[in-house]
């Protein structure tokens, strides 16, 4: 076993192997993450390519192909064994820290990502809550009190802020993204339309809520 | 020129070549519907599969591939003209009709769903927002009224329903989708945490909002 196939714990990998993978690459795992998840809880012992890839969505060999840039998994014949395959998806991901999210923008979108437990299920914690509009501030949000966005670069020198979620009128977005950047924040996942300018130190993910409906559309369009 | 490459507002095309295409093509179809919308703003006439590629994140084989299952789009080495591509990918995807939208959940994902200016502007409307919780129905949401989702049968046979948007609690999810099903609606877009469980007549997709969160993780954990 090499790369992130080393056991779970081990924080060693080749960056090599590391710098192979796409976006692409990268959500099709957390596709296969939430497969394997799913098959420890039915008590699935070992999973095959095959049905890794049919219930993922994406062919045998896509699966087989996006694994072996990370290492060798599975045994010929014998299939992947799951709860393995799965810690070791997951300590590529990066799932299984804690990661400190602070988000900017509490409209009803900031609202529901707040709310949201899928993040804290996979180790990001939404510790931060900023504003634009100095009329939301001081709102209590559970224990997180919401702050001017001025405050952003103070509190992320306190305390590392490891991923900034922007969700803040479009017109807001790339002021909000320089000041991130200025606070030394190295990831931005961004629900704001448009694209944002950034140096290359920092990755940004875009999230078009409405490329989902568009596959809806083209089924009906059949 | 042949299946959804005929013109836009023909709407005759092949089965056969429709079937071949799974989530996955779709969804990038609609990454390049946004590139080359872009690439129209920019008063750009032609478009390579090359610089395609890197501005949706995939590779030009890919590109090609993509749209060489629904027809012949480009002339080799003149690359695509971008105006005629951008028509022709949004009539394969649907884009560019009215379609009827009923949203079920009143929550923060919900209201910031209803507020979302992505949909409408490719055409998805939101005419119908439903609730579980008889607290929130009779609320006003611009000139849409909260019905009791009892009510969604009776909405959908008077007023055809398109696609149904799930923002309910996960607990929810597979009672209010069978409500979906038995209202005749073909097409689920679920926020709902969890799988449902439906007829294969009904399309639906699922909005995972932390998988995107994962590709950072995986980038700062490098």
């Amino acid at each position: 076993m090499r790369g992130a196939g080393a056991p779970a714990g081990d924080k060693r990998r080749p960056e090599l192997s590391m710098d192979r993978a796409s976006v692409a690459t990268i959500t099709r795992l957390s596709s296969y993450y939430r497969v394997l998840v799913e098959s420890e809880r039915d008590r699935q012992q070992t999973i095959s390519s095959k049905v890794l890839a049919e219930r993922s969505g994406v062919s045998s060999a896509q699966v087989r192909k996006d694994l072996s840039i990370f290492g060798n998994f599975g045994r010929r014949g014998l299939g992947y064994n799951a709860l393995q395959l799965r810690e070791q998806v997951g300590h590529i991901l990066g799932l299984g820290r804690h990661w400190r999210v602070a988000l900017v923008g509490a409209g009803n979108l900031g609202r529901a990502l707040f709310a949201y437990k899928g993040f804290r299920k996979q180790g990001f914690h939404v510790e931060h809550v900023f504003d634009v509009d100095p009329a939301k501030t001081d709102e209590l949000w559970g224990d997180v009190r919401i702050r001017p966005v001025s405050e952003l670069r103070a509190a992320a020198a306190g305390n590392r802020i490891d991923i900034v979620i922007l969700a803040v009128p479009a017109d807001a977005g790339q002021k909000v993204a320089n000041m991130v950047v200025d606070a030394g924040v190295r990831a931005i996942l961004n629900f704001t339309p448009g694209q944002l300018a950034v140096p290359a130190a920092v990755a940004v993910r875009y999230v078009d809520l409405s490329i989902a409906i568009e596959s809806l559309s083209y089924t009906l369009t059949k």
